[in-house]
């Protein structure tokens, strides 16, 4: 059998674990995918005398990174420290010193990939990030090798588990999003700051990943509006559902021609309406999916565990073995990701995205009301598809809620009715809208 | 740029026409794709005279694979004519003719895997075969790929579109089976002779493919126990949708231990009841979809067009652009399918899988029957979930249904308890019976 791929790992939290644990406990299954043994060198940890869930054989750990890139027999440096600043430093060194490099952080790449694969490129070396979007889902290799006949030209994704396991408790039990978040902590779901998750920023960065093996674009963060679940109101999931929808927290990117003949993409991070038979309606709990729109295949779905530390270990370490194979290193050279070629492709804002709409308005419940807001809409060029107002107690005073669902409109011009209708005075709440997946 | 690879094509019917077409249409695409361009120097047809839906350019076409595979130009033979004769000699020749081979037959696979496979090891050449089994569906590159870090331990998989399409008329329209069939036919979605897809024989070439790359078994076509959806009552799609089921044709693999201590893999093909809320019961029309459960990432699941002109095309060319980067030599090295190696797992019947039944009996409506029948299950060891038996009119003597559905019990026992019950006189008709997916 040939050499060993020596392997270093920088962070031993519980991604960390799980990849010890896989190279220590399966080291014959993974020698023979391989083709030859991966030797678990170095781990560089924060807390080296802490007692760690997987016995780390004497010798291996470090409390210091350089130490793990400096060591000659580590081929690979795997990255799981996440953040952006000492994890970036840490990929820059090792690549620096000729190693290859493994990492699941989806910041990193988001803020810093092109420096990131720029170096790689200048040392001759490779960077894999399988486990950086959507956990054990290998969304990764089909973007950017199965799909490698097909120009994407639509994403739709549910990226962030958090999230999608709030948005199951609110729907299937009823529970508000403070309640549902309280729970998703207690379970081990949510972190204790969730902000990240739930906010859509998470998303935001897996998407830009995506959107850079799909399109080719790098996408600054604010360049992807993001919108996160943390404002969601329960009572705009039961009129969902009475409708025959569920919402989800979706990561969306769609293509389309620009104005001057160039091709553009939009990318958002938003709750969306999922009709109920949509396969990524029945996506439940913490799990990740993401479907891919190409223009030869169609569409193909993906999904399974988002996160976790065997499911996101099984990631890992599928790029060891590709870097091990050499895969990894044909892959790396011919997609020239965050290159300064690209694909021809701009990110646009979704201004000209054309969906249909849900609106939830607290109006007045008093005559020529409805009137005035179909007017608006009309006036945008918006057709309505469904009205839902629940008949209020005769005399009751209270504003009512009024639910509408659009047919298809470009977003910029059902803004611009939002707007107006904002102004109405028999509208007593700002207007609640969501896009509809379908 | 690089030298071009030289494709040429052994069949030209609807498959063959999707890679000419995308060949021919996006070479720039493929070309950045590839590192390199990809011609298309020769294509064999039976009918050169024929008018085509793709302009072949002047001097490509013959009707003799031979000059295919002795055009120096080609580096690359596909083989799409299907069937295990010419195809096998055609495959082989090429081989011997030192070019790699991509092919979309899972039936030559299935039933010589093996010498197709030595015989590309002994020319040092590739062979690719992502197109073998659901179509557009990167099933192959993530059994092999992704999940290389896995042992799986199961594999459930809608393989058969058009059975997924009749299945899905049957349930959703209440059609019966020949008038769905018929419908299938006339939309396209079903041959003429549609045997080898309504009887199982097609996913259990499939099933054979996977189980190879999963366990490193060679099932012998008597080996996988198939039943198709062609003797499928409507009343058992009914019974169970009242249930909250829905019947799904699956090609399912499951490991376990044998007696003996060694690991063996049961592998077979049938009408399942799954759960409606299962996302592989979600699954409509000639869509193709697989769940694998890894003994790391737990379960993923890739779905997408199991079949088609240009879903199919797309995981050709996607091997293709493989071989093109040097990938597909890597992955073949490395997975040594079909060699005599194996993984340890040995075929066994599906005995001793244990899962829950669904039972449906044609009883005369008196006293002692149901005593009989659950006299039988309890004695081989098997509990009852639930009965249903609707009332029949008073003094009807008319036989009834009665529907039962168990607990987890061992098929091989199930199926004693079902001759054992085909021998009571108040039972009618043979018992129908099918596993359950939960």
């Amino acid at each position: 059998m040939a050499e060993p791929l020596g392997v270093g790992l920088v962070g031993c939290g519980t991604v960390g674990t799980g990849v010890a644990r896989l190279l220590l406990e399966q080291p014959d299954r993974l020698a023979r995918r391989a083709g030859r043994p991966l030797d678990l060198c170095r781990v560089a940890v924060r807390h080296p005398e802490k007692p760690r869930e997987v016995a780390l054989p004497p010798g291996v750990v470090t409390a210091d990174p350089a130490a793990v890139i400096a060591d000659p027999r580590v081929d690979v440096v795997v990255e799981l420290i996440g953040g952006t600043t000492v994890a970036r430093r840490v990929v820059l060194d090792a690549l620096a010193a000729g190693k290859h490099v493994v990492t699941a952080n989806k910041a990193l790449l988001a803020e810093a990939g092109g420096e990131v694969f720029e170096a790689a490129r200048a040392a001759g070396r490779t960077v894999c990030f399988e486990a950086a979007v959507a956990g054990g889902v290998p969304i990764i290799r089909a973007l950017g090798e199965s799909l490698a006949a097909n120009q994407v030209t639509a994403i739709q994704g549910i990226l962030n588990g958090t999230s999608n396991f709030i948005l199951t408790s609110m729907a299937e039990r009823g529970m508000s999003y403070p309640a549902a978040l309280a729970e998703a902590q207690r379970l081990g779901y949510a972190e204790a700051d969730p902000t990240l998750d739930v906010d859509g920023s998470d998303a935001a960065h897996k998407l830009a990943v995506l959107a850079q093996i799909a399109f080719g674009v790098s996408a600054r963060p604010e360049q992807i509006e993001r919108r996160g679940i943390d404002t969601l109101d329960a009572q705009d999931i039961r009129f969902a559902g009475e409708l025959g929808y569920t919402i989800k927290l979706l990561a969306e990117a769609w293509t389309g021609e620009s104005t001057t003949g160039g091709r553009e993409v939009a990318l958002h991070v938003a709750p969306v309406l999922l009709r109920r038979t949509d396969l990524l309606a029945q996506v439940r709990g913490a799990f990740n999916a993401i479907s891919v729109h190409g223009d030869v295949v169609g569409e193909t779905l993906y999904q399974g565990p988002g996160a976790g530390m065997m499911p996101t270990a099984s990631s890992v370490v599928a790029d060891l073995i590709d870097l091990a194979v050499g895969r990894a290193q044909a892959t790396f050279a011919a997609a020239r990701l965050w290159s300064r070629e690209g694909k021809g492709f701009v990110v646009e804002p979704v201004e000209r995205v054309r969906s249909r709409f849900y609106l939830r308005l607290t109006v007045a419940d008093r005559p020529g009301v409805l009137a005035d807001i179909t007017r608006i809409l009309a006036d945008e060029g918006i057709s309505i598809s469904s009205v839902v107002q629940h008949e209020a107690g005769e005399g009751a005073t209270e504003p009512v809620p009024l639910v509408i669902l659009t047919h298809t409109a470009e977003t910029g011009r059902f803004r611009a009715a939002l707007r107006k209708m904002a102004t109405l005075s028999a509208v007593s709440a700002p207007p609640v809208s969501y896009a509809m997946g379908d």
